[in-house]
């Protein structure tokens, strides 16, 4: 079998002006980065309608079995552009840390790949690099800050921005800096995160120009005084600097998937504790420039799909017409109790109970009227009356399970769904909100948690509480909230699979991210800086003498 | 009068790809970067001949009240261009964390600039973020190593391979790491250098090709054992997955001057802890595909051409035809003990004795049986006299000095420095290397010390002494020294202007660079991680409303 790299190091590549010539771009809009990425300049059309039809690809909560929502969305592109419809993918870009880390790359898989993927998975275009350096640029001017004076009277205890490395690593999380004595700045505890983590990764994904996005950095509160109030970047009046740092960031990447279907990369926040979704501006890209824009959210619809509908949506203005929920037939089975090492083996009974965390999903998404169908990434081991049963199921809700064989044959493989999918969003639809940004916090939390994971309670720690009282004297409670819980449960409990009933979500503490503009609720630890494993991807990845070909990388 | 920033956005600048097929190039040798900026992909030129003239150009020791060698640099590129010859400038890149604490790029200045200016002086083409990633992804995989058994034995306690970040933040140059508790990591010291203080810089500038870069990342030297045994990259097995990380950055980068020459630029070592020169591929691209190739060193003579002729040239295969040494009256009057704040005052007697400092180095170059000129960059305050006298001085040397204008007047400032370089370089001169590689440590600390700082003795500490008898032992005494000492002075005192004489230079520790292939001999403190200012540039840095335009930039 062919590994991912070795599909995409043999696929034929188009030029990327020829993508963009198809897409109806014009040359001063393309900036190439190489022969086959380029950056788009889309400052002229920016009052151009969205006139392409949204389809958010989202998906069951994800076990160690995996998905694959990204080779279906892929695939699911590729077999819309076949049908005849014109197609633009929007993608999140990969974060380089976990490449090093684990096999699993963030550019689909088999035939449905976005290439090239080996530049896309390592240093893409650099947004991740700027992002970083932004960051950065920010944490040395807070501590020079300090240590010059500190007129602002920061209090070093209560600093809220960390430093960041695309890197997973975790001998980074919790540091001490500042040591050395009096001409290296003053001691403090500090600690990094992952840069997908970073809060102008949400608000590069977020902002729909570079004035929004300069607005909203000097929104972003980087600690507190000695006297408990917030300290923003505007008042440390850097805002313009960092702006100039991601000039280029924040221009959209175009690439293209294995069958030359145009694909928006951009952006990449975490789905925890960001909206895990690509940029505003991307989407808004595909949905000028496409019939059909494809796009997905992080993690499973909980999360990704959630943050979509309540945060991206809004700030986007156009809603999805249709959604699509990956599962896997393994995948539904761990959800109904089966052993990992055991899921070629088939299990009828498994499979009936992991189907109601299927359930829990297409009701989510119907509580906001939104077309669903859901896609069955196919395995070999799967069994016919395995899929029967799933079919079956999703009958009650009047949605279409329908199988789909991506990876092994592309756009081919997916030729039912995207038929499915053009009906779909033919109908009229109209997105019914979950809540009103005048909504308190607490109203927030309490729909999500009740129409969205299907729990009962939520419960504040004392923290949580005093939070809720400072953020509400600040006006920051108007903020939509951003959930950051545990992927692999409805629950706040990774162990609790399947459909988990009555049960209570725990908020733990909550951070003001102004700039982003929005609370995120912590239900637990969330972790924000990864490790790496005992045998790290690192220790296989080559480049062959001729200088070209990586061996190793998936 | 204009600021930089506004000359060069004011310039007109030609398309990357006419620049590149002017000077030869076939398309596919091309990578765009944008429309302004290109890598270039020479793996079909590895066996061309180095046909062009090598022109180093370097300084007197640097002042605060600032010498102009970039931008002499690239005047006399265009001068040589406008005088018919097919000249190739070669430079390091700068780096982007003191753009953010001072004024004074290193992309020239005035007339004399390389362009897209703001794009070189921010992100450029990434290499130094894909260098920051390799360097920091190493580092991960050395903690990730101790935490997970350590089966090579590395003491906590001995790592040598701190983190980077291009940044200026004093606060990390002391950390502690690894803390909160067994899951993230193994608590011991570290700290970060700036990006342009890696090995890794080093080694990509030094490497004449991906193979030869994947060995020298081998025999990196990550720490030590608890017996006090060296430790490898080749025996943390990760040497290919840091090779794919800067499959890119080890390409060579094309712009153009505000006069279409083509400048390559690539690279950028520190010239106290590593060589301080561009890469051995841009030069020898330049040298290629020019008839004059001009490069430089960083800070003055005793630092960045010592380095460039004995560890460059012998890489290179191929050595200057011609020396080029700035000076200003401004600079050589602080060499002879005026104050700072008093520079635009005629002083013939503090001329007289700064003069010795231009003196030093011109016996330096000399001592290679190099071909020397002398490059006034003049200021609006130097008078006839003291011009006069500078010509006078140097004539005992047989050397001219030739005032330039380049800052004001681009190329048409150096027309009688082409013209008197064009001449040296017809003249046939053969390098006298300093030393020999078999050569002990100590004597070739002593050559350089008595030879080129005019230095007596060297001293060693008790700790070196005992380094100099580890290093035998493995043999790492045949290497190459890079000195790392105060650019200010000749020796090891900053304080000590002019040409001192009789002194001692103090070795404290000798540093192991085997992947660069050199030993660092420590002379004092040397910063490796700078601070930012108390009103850094990144307060005035903005971006004005169109999107487009930068302010406050230089």
């Amino acid at each position: 079998m062919l590994s991912d790299i070795e599909i995409a190091q043999a696929a034929k590549i188009a030029p990327i002006n020829e993508i963009a010539t198809n897409l109806g771009l014009a040359p001063q809009e393309i900036e190439p980065y190489g022969h086959y990425m380029a950056k788009l300049d889309l400052k002229n059309r920016k009052n151009d309608p969205m006139t392409g039809k949204l389809v958010l690809v989202t998906s069951i909560n994800p076990t160690p079995a995996g998905e694959g929502k990204s080779t279906v969305t892929v695939g699911l592109g590729d077999a819309l552009t076949q049908a005849g419809k014109k197609t633009v993918i929007a993608l999140r870009e990969p974060s380089l840390g976990p490449v090093m880390g684990m096999k699993g790359g963030a550019t689909g898989g088999g035939f449905s790949q976005v290439i090239p993927m080996d530049k896309i998975n390592l240093h893409f275009t650099g947004d991740f690099h700027a992002l970083t350096t932004a960051h950065n640029t920010l944490a040395a001017l807070i501590d020079n800050h300090m240590y010059q004076g500190n007129t602002l009277r920061l209090d070093p205890r209560r600093i809220l921005w960390k430093r960041v490395l695309d890197i997973n690593d975790r001998a980074l999380r919790h540091t001490t800096i500042g040591l050395g004595g009096p001409t290296s700045g003053i001691v403090r505890e500090d600690g990094f995160d992952i840069t997908v983590a970073s809060e102008l990764m949400a608000i590069l994904t977020l902002a729909t120009d570079l004035p929004d996005l300069k607005h909203r950095i000097e929104a972003i509160v980087v600690g507190y005084t000695y006297d408990k109030e917030p300290v923003t970047v505007a008042q440390l009046d850097v805002a313009g600097a960092l702006t100039v740092l991601l000039k280029d960031a924040i221009k959209p990447n175009l690439v293209q998937t294995l069958a030359q279907t145009p694909v928006i990369m951009h952006g990449g926040p975490f789905a925890n504790i960001a909206q895990g979704t690509n940029s505003v501006q991307a989407t808004k890209a595909a949905l000028q420039l496409g019939e059909i824009a494809v796009t997905e959210g992080g993690f499973g619809a909980d999360l990704g799909a959630e943050k979509f509908l309540d945060i991206k949506v809004p700030k986007l203005g156009k809603a999805p017409s249709a959604v699509v929920i990956v599962a896997t037939v393994r995948a539904l089975k761990m959800h109904g109790g089966q052993a990992k090492s055991d899921l070629t083996t088939p299990n009828i009974a498994a499979l009936t109970t992991g189907l109601a965390n299927l359930g829990r999903h297409i009701q989510s998404m119907q509580r906001y009227d939104l077309p669903v169908v859901v896609a069955i990434n196919e395995f070999s081991s799967d069994t016919p009356a395995e899929l029967a049963l799933i079919a079956n199921y999703t009958q009650q809700f009047d949605v279409k399970a329908i199988p789909t064989d991506v990876w092994a044959k592309g756009g081919a493989g997916a030729n039912a769904l995207a038929a499915e999918v053009i009906k779909l969003t033919e109908k009229a639809s109209q997105l019914r909100p979950l809540y009103a940004s005048e909504d308190a916090l607490t109203t927030k939390i309490e729909k999500i948690v009740t129409e969205i994971y299907g729990g009962s309670k939520v419960e504040y720690s004392p923290k949580a509480l005093r939070e809720l009282k400072t953020f509400a004297k600040y006006g920051w409670d108007k903020l939509p909230v951003v959930m950051a819980k545990t992927q692999y449960s409805l629950s706040d409990d990774a162990q609790a699979l399947g459909a988990p009933r009555d049960f209570t979500i725990h908020i733990k503490t909550l951070v003001p991210k102004l700039g982003a503009g929005f609370i995120v609720a912590l239900t637990g630890n969330i972790l924000t800086m990864p490790g790496l494993p005992a045998d790290p991807a690192a220790n296989h990845i080559d480049l062959l003498p001729d200088g070209e070909t990586i061996t190793g990388l998936f």
